[in-house]
């Protein structure tokens, strides 16, 4: 008789790939992984992973990011067929650097890969253009890329509100708006985030990142006192760059006098809830989290 | 006989209002009102007007912004028709102090006509939705406010390069792209200026300023390079907050590493254009005035 480790719900334990970029979320990702008894083997993208992945995954190689032959030859050594990504890419020192990611000194395949979109494209360098060459190439080799969710569903933000305090009327109505201008933002694919206040679009973030956006809002609004809005986009690729805040986004929204989150329930990953709904509720900010249709709807 | 001051082709001489709001656009049209023979009654708006319109205009009054009721007796007590306004209007000054524009101790018609936007109001407060409130109360004692470029249309840039460099082939790519970019944030009303590069939206301007999200851009291209993509909305109104360019564009520009900049033709006012040219060609930059219809086909 063998002793059955998982219940009837939980999928078979498996070989599962890491890609794994900036902060904690790929460390979350892989000691799920790893508590739902897969075989983890992680490339920790250099300049960006958590040296600590290096003792939770089972496997582990550190790696600049523009080698893509050899993630793939590293995660089919250990027979993975699946793989996911998680973390931050800081995509402004990958594509801004002269030469863009030439700098960084790619792999054959990496330049192969990218070389229609570099060279002789007319797409635009966008998130989803980039990403979907990855997916590609690691389909080439019979790797599928599947969202982190899929094996942490947890950690996918529920519905409602998150601290004690709720959003005012006036800001329900900065709610409502800046939903419909981060829409607008995500389905030309710009970025996440945009601060509001007084029906006033004050920050919209593009390639710096929501801190950044989060910092200027508070910079051009010195009384403080404004929404941020962080929503996926409407064509969500749950794969990547998947909304996600922490403790440092309300840490970052504190200094910046920004009073309410409001984020996209199902489609954000929320890391640390439990501390990141006391640190809100110290200093009385609101974080709700909404569907799609009440944001536009009622915001309510 | 009397003596005929104008040709066939010139209006007729009359009592023009200028608003005047920041830099020196409203100096440069009150000395084309002057020059066409116009009688010129002049709101300088404090904390933005340049002084010396005091000593080219025939009336001039210094006054807060929230005065509406007292601009339009000023204005009416020169028997001014047709006002315009003219220079850059600090929003976020304006707009995010506590208490919005309360805190400039407005008088009771700024009150009553901007309440129900402040109070009971569902509509945004972009810009033109606030312009258009001032539209109505000058209306309202018969003062029609006009396009400054209706008086001086030689200030509405022409088609063309206006440089010796031409952009080349992947910046014009970075222009067509930006320029699509840089239209969807008019259309909502956002901004009107994109920085990209390879083809990546580096910075999109919000409250702002053009000149604050070319020094944004240059932070986050350290190599510089990149691409300013300024643009009318596609329902420009050309009676407020026309795209205007002039030396410190193009000073912002250089300091930020920025190597091309494209204006839309017939719908940016271009300040002190041989300057701006001469400074452009001796840093090497590239500056390029297109139709919407261009700039969406082949930016050539």
């Amino acid at each position: 008789m063998t002793l059955r480790l998982f219940d009837e719900h939980r999928p078979e334990p498996d070989s599962i790939g890491l890609m794994a970029g900036w902060g904690t979320f790929p460390v979350v990702v892989a000691r799920a992984l790893k508590a739902a008894g897969h075989t983890v083997s992680c490339v920790g993208l250099a300049g960006h992973a958590d040296p600590i992945l290096e003792k939770i995954c089972d496997h582990y190689l550190p790696c600049p990011v523009a080698r893509l032959g050899q993630h793939i030859r590293f995660l089919k050594r250990h027979d993975v067929r699946r793989a996911t990504l998680a973390g931050k890419l800081f995509k402004d020192r990958l594509l801004l650097q002269k030469m863009g990611w030439l700098s960084l000194l790619p792999d054959f395949r990496t330049i192969r890969a990218f070389a229609p979109i570099y060279f002789f494209g007319r797409r635009n360098r966008n998130d989803d253009t980039l990403m979907n060459v990855v997916v590609d190439e690691f389909a080439r080799d019979g790797i599928e890329l599947a969202p982190a969710t899929d094996f942490s569903p947890e950690l996918l933000v529920k519905h409602g509100l998150l601290t004690r305090r709720k959003p005012s009327a006036a800001e329900l109505a900065d709610i409502r708006y800046g939903w419909q201008v981060a829409k607008e933002m995500g389905r030309i694919d710009i970025g996440q985030s945009v601060a509001v206040k007084g029906r006033v679009v004050v920050a919209v973030e593009a390639i710096e990142g929501t801190d950044s956006c989060i910092r200027r809002a508070g910079q051009l609004c010195p009384q403080g006192g404004f929404t941020v809005v962080k929503v996926a986009k409407p064509q969500q690729d749950m794969r990547f760059d998947v909304p996600t805040i922490g403790k440092l986004t309300i840490e970052t929204m504190i200094a910046a006098g920004a009073k309410v989150l409001a984020i996209e329930a199902g489609k954000t990953i929320l890391l640390d809830e439990p501390e990141v709904a006391a640190l809100a509720n110290k200093h009385g900010l609101s974080i709700i989290s909404l569907h799609d249709s009440d944001a536009l709807q009622d915001a309510a």
